[in-house]
């Protein structure tokens, strides 16, 4: 192995379609980065076997885990039970120096403990958290935290920001990202005790604090980065996963209900496909765990073959850019109280 | 006036579309409810210009109110500088037993702190609520508090769990609702501490607590009354209606670009038409203000006659179901903490 190249571990089992998909997208990657090495974890047996459906790629590996992770599994008594898995594994080579990054569609609460546990944390960081990519109007925006701290301080938040701040210059190319706190009002002295803290943080750091963000703001495209304790975070998420299935499982059944109906549908297929896509932040390419001292991408459970590509790279473009690095150093510049962790 | 009527005061200056949307909703619902007695505030002679499009009614009455509180005014401000505005006059007509129930699709801050301060809470109370009726797949479920309270302690939680099946038997008309905490998992020890700790209250109380609820839950229908602190409810209630904007506002756009796009949205037209019903909770009839020692319903901003008419409905059952007894008296079956207050 070259150690000059970039090398991307990829949990082969992690998801609803695994393998299939994850093998399908890890071979796409390997031709789009000939110069990266990709290694993909499971049960060799059964990821040699789907490799087989492909023409061999020298930059592909397999680093074999006999054990699977169950999407439903509690994570805590999963990655006891099972110290073989390839989520484990994955993580154990990031850790062992063997790889750059790790990627798993898998169980989520799982890939999160076992990053944090054998990563740690970045220097200064106080407590990790999952940015994800959200479209809105204008293009999208990173909100974080999306889960990982679900009890946060004022403090915590300030750091959330830094580091959504090196992501969005650093993967999604905005070059002076403007930073807004997800609030319940537009005035700097509405929200609740936490928001109300943060916001004066925030108003005083270096960073391109907008102010306050409201729900509307966010989807018609206010700021670049969208900052929130985890347990709100979290919960944006799954209500905008679940208004839009709503709507989508709508439309669906609506437009086969009568002949009307169907050729409407289908004039407005490519209308109503590429909605469809622009609710998908699958496209663009998982969630980073932030924080944490080595680069870990999750994935949504129903990943496909290119959300995965989508996922491999952003583990290298964040492997390139010497991320880490960057996100310790922007710790420094923020007085955090010494209570405060 | 007779004593034995009900009697609806509506604020004739809310929201962007007064006086004439209230004002028509407001002869709608005289002509639905004649034994109803219902009374527009605002500037008489506007009001007045405006009543005489219809037919005269017996049972409107116009209390005059010169000052009008417009929807980007500071409350707290605007309260102060405006004592003769229609939200104040509505609001002391019901506290000086004039009237049974207010109701504003203006400012909501102003009206909720007017109601507040002039009704004071209901015995037993610890602090408000706003309820808000948000459409699912199944039908719709009763969200609170979705903004009166920012910082919640989870004996508050408890006791809107309370307000909500109150709200949700009478005037939902479920008869044994559903109890849900708004959570980032499944499990019981999922969430932040709040929701560990409002789990374990829930699950003690007579309520018909079905567990924590995520955010594809709630769309799904797998509870009738979701409990959450005002914090969280107000960003729920506000990526809902933003995401929506967004999704409207991209068909809109695409069902007009191309003559085959233009084609197929005239077919679907129906079905998008319903889409955007189904998704417009104004539909349901405003978000009652509950704890509250007096009925006050906050309209949309955007509430038209139909809006109004609906909000009318809501108040006129709350007041003749003696809701406010009802929550009073549960809220002496919950043992809580003297200094939960």
């Amino acid at each position: 192995m070259n150690r000059s190249q970039v090398r991307i571990a990829i949990d082969g089992m992690g998801g609803d379609l695994a393998p299939s998909e994850i093998v399908k997208g890890t071979v796409a990657s390997a031709k789009d980065y000939p110069e990266c090495h990709l290694i993909l974890t499971g049960p060799a047996a059964v990821l040699s076997q789907e490799l087989a459906n492909y023409a061999p790629a020298e930059n592909i590996e397999i680093v074999d885990a006999p054990q699977v992770i169950e999407m439903a599994e509690e994570p805590g008594r999963a990655l006891r039970a099972k110290p073989d898995s390839s989520i484990i594994k994955g993580i154990e080579l990031v850790k062992d120096g063997n790889a750059d990054a790790f990627i798993s569609a898998g169980n989520t609460g799982a890939t999160m403990a076992a990053a944090l546990l054998a990563y740690g944390r970045l220097k200064g960081v106080h407590r990790p958290a999952i940015a994800i990519v959200v479209p809105n109007k204008t293009g999208r925006f990173l909100l974080l935290d999306a889960g990982a701290t679900a009890d946060c301080k004022p403090e915590n938040l300030l750091q959330f920001a830094e580091m959504g701040d090196v992501y969005c210059r650093r993967i999604l190319g905005v070059e002076k990202p403007r930073i807004a706190l997800l609030n319940i009002g537009g005035e700097e002295e509405k929200g609740n005790t936490l928001s109300k803290e943060t916001h004066k943080l925030l108003k005083d750091s270096h960073l391109g604090f907008v102010g306050n963000i409201e729900g509307r703001g966010m989807f018609q495209g206010e700021a670049d980065v969208v900052v929130c304790d985890g347990f709100t975070g979290n919960i944006v998420l799954k209500v905008v996963e679940g208004f839009a299935e709503n709507t989508f499982s709508y439309l669906k059944e609506n437009t086969s209900k009568s002949l009307r109906a169907k050729i409407g549908g289908w004039l407005l297929k490519s209308v109503l496909l590429d909605l469809k896509k622009k609710a998908d932040y699958e496209e663009y390419g998982g969630m980073p765990l932030l924080g944490v001292n080595g680069v870990c991408i999750i994935s949504h459970g129903s990943s496909k073959a290119k959300a995965i590509s989508n996922a491999i790279n952003v583990a290298v473009k964040t492997v390139r850019t010497d991320m880490l690095n960057e996100i310790a150093a922007g710790m420094e510049t923020h007085k955090i109280r010494s209570d405060a962790t």
